[in-house]
């Protein structure tokens, strides 16, 4: 079944939810939009979102507190981005160790400052309380000012695909810290994309940000809208030059840094062909190169140009094994790297994404 | 010194958003107002709140699963009652441990929905994380139709001070739950003053919940407004009736029942002298009785008449408990103990609240 509910965290969220009524103020439904758009009166519409950063400190993916706190505030704003809104600010409830240490806390409270300033927006409020773990939850806020918001959804067949930036640093930064403790690639503190989602806003649509990773993004978009997506371009040109360099020395398949579920926080969206032309032009006038990926295609699936061939990707596969590999990352990257073999030699017989 | 400074609390706030910035659209300083209030346009003021529970988990205060999700959105209504917004909804990010099991999950959303329901609001949105400890953190927003909204600043002498019903709840389901685990105080499932709260926002020139007891309470109110409080009634006539019953069964001063810094989450508020009978009647036609307490004094400090005189209260030392008995709770109710005992026998040498 070619359906939201196929993919174990839609059908958690569904049944968290399943006794909340709607708000008739509410714009978007369940899963439509990586903000939530709240009508407030005739001028004025309202993007909201909340994200917690736990299980990425617990697994020891982030430890450095200056990155948590840039991190908090960077995947919030970017789920204001993928909305078109002009972030107004955020709220950020923290819980911090005993034995935290006040130099930690001073690191943790820069990395929110410098990001609240690279994002020109503002700490507006927060909640402190004491715990075992660091959890971090902040809550942004933004104004849309377009009659018809970018939500995830809209996309038609034809429509061109593209990425707001080159994708894979997230998960290279992600094999680096949870596989390879070794061999680091540290290079990572992604800037979301408020500042340029202006041409996104106007062209778009639809728009969905990578914070679980390319595939996982572009499969909801898939389930979403009923449709499909292709990657024409080379798919070596879309990954970061870096993150494919770290992974090949690893011997890690680079087409698997669009697999894996830690992001990059760049916007991924479609821009209908007839506007394709004006989108770009005034882009690249505002300094924004955005790099173009495919194309959206009536079958629903995702296929890319990997091994010498147009290849359908096991999406479900893909984006329900960090649920079914419950924390173990070893059996994680074994699945991804037996599905790569599999794919390698023998493509044809490859189940599709349903 | 009469400073916010002086409690442990405030300088800890103040030291995390020390490298803040804040927004020019926010209208409340920080303490200020217990929701964040921002002037969005010419028509609209937006009310946001956060507000986290964990430390109430871990302790052990709340261990109900029903009870967790009806407080994770009572607590943050309450904040918007006391700016006099009304809800537009709430986003919830819950962090659930791995065995928490379905049953509880279904539990804890089921209360959630039954505080909607009850504040005629919704859930907007939310995030959900695995972890090794349960943590909710709540996000509410709401509108303020006010020119110049209620905050915790503005009464002066002579304003009379009310509360919007009986006190002490919070602290005796506190005492069940951590002290006295034999004997129980089970009628605890406060509900936050959000359809009460038309009058207050008319007529009142402060007001704060009692999110953290009452004498947390008046002591942030006298520090910010640089005023003291005389409760002049019979305080016994403002403690909830089974509260009173149930600390006398455990030997406990039923006015300790004010000092704990548990809460039940009514609205504590001033109005004016010329305004109190307007306000009444108004107030009483809307079926809504509040619990006359006292007046503001120049003086400041915290009078209470307790064991027959005007006895000046140590909120600075009552304030400060909590953090100088990390955790301790036999260390805190001891110390409780003695202050009350020394209250009893010398109250003329009683140290005042600085």
């Amino acid at each position: 079944m070619y359906q939201l509910n196929s993919i174990l965290e839609n059908k958690a969220i569904n049944k968290l939810i399943e006794s909340f009524e709607r708000s008739p103020m509410q714009l978007n439904k369940p899963h439509e939009s990586d903000a939530e758009i709240i009508r407030l009166n005739d001028n004025t519409k309202l993007a909201i979102t909340t994200d917690s950063i736990s299980e990425e400190i617990s697994t020891g993916l982030y430890d450095d507190p200056y990155l948590i706190g840039w991190m908090i505030v960077t995947v919030n704003m970017s789920d204001l981005a993928a909305v078109g809104a002009s972030p107004i600010g955020i709220l950020i409830s923290e819980i911090i160790p005993k034995n935290f240490g006040d130099e930690k806390v001073k690191e943790l409270q820069r990395g929110i400052s410098d990001a609240c300033r690279a994002y020109n927006t503002f700490v507006l409020g927060g909640d402190t309380n004491e715990g075992e773990k660091l959890v971090l939850t902040g809550t942004a806020i933004g104004i849309i000012n377009k009659e018809n918001p970018l939500t995830r959804i809209g996309c038609k067949t034809d429509d061109i695909l593209f990425s707001s930036g080159k994708l894979g640093g997230g998960n290279a930064y992600a094999i680096s810290k949870l596989i390879s403790q070794t061999n680091s690639f540290s290079n990572y503190q992604p800037l979301a994309r408020t500042n340029y989602n202006n041409g996104i806003n106007k062209y778009a649509s639809c728009c969905m940000d990578t914070s679980d990773g390319f595939i996982s993004t572009v499969d909801q978009l898939m389930r979403l809208n009923n449709v499909g997506f292709e990657i024409c371009s080379d798919w070596l040109n879309v990954i970061d030059d870096t993150a494919v360099k770290y992974v090949k020395n690893l011997s890690i398949p680079a087409w698997l840094l669009l697999a894996g579920q830690h992001g990059e926080f760049e916007l991924i969206f479609t821009v209908p062909q007839d506007l394709k032309d004006s989108f770009l032009k005034e882009s690249l006038q505002s300094g924004f190169e955005p790099v173009e990926l495919g194309k959206v295609i009536p079958e629903k699936e995702l296929k890319i140009n990997i091994y010498g061939e147009m290849i359908p990707i096991n999406t479900t596969l893909i984006r329900n094994l960090p649920t079914e590999a419950k924390g173990d990352i070893k059996h994680y990257l074994k699945v991804l790297l037996e599905y790569d073999f599999q794919l390698k030699n023998e493509p044809c017989l490859n189940f599709t994404s349903h």
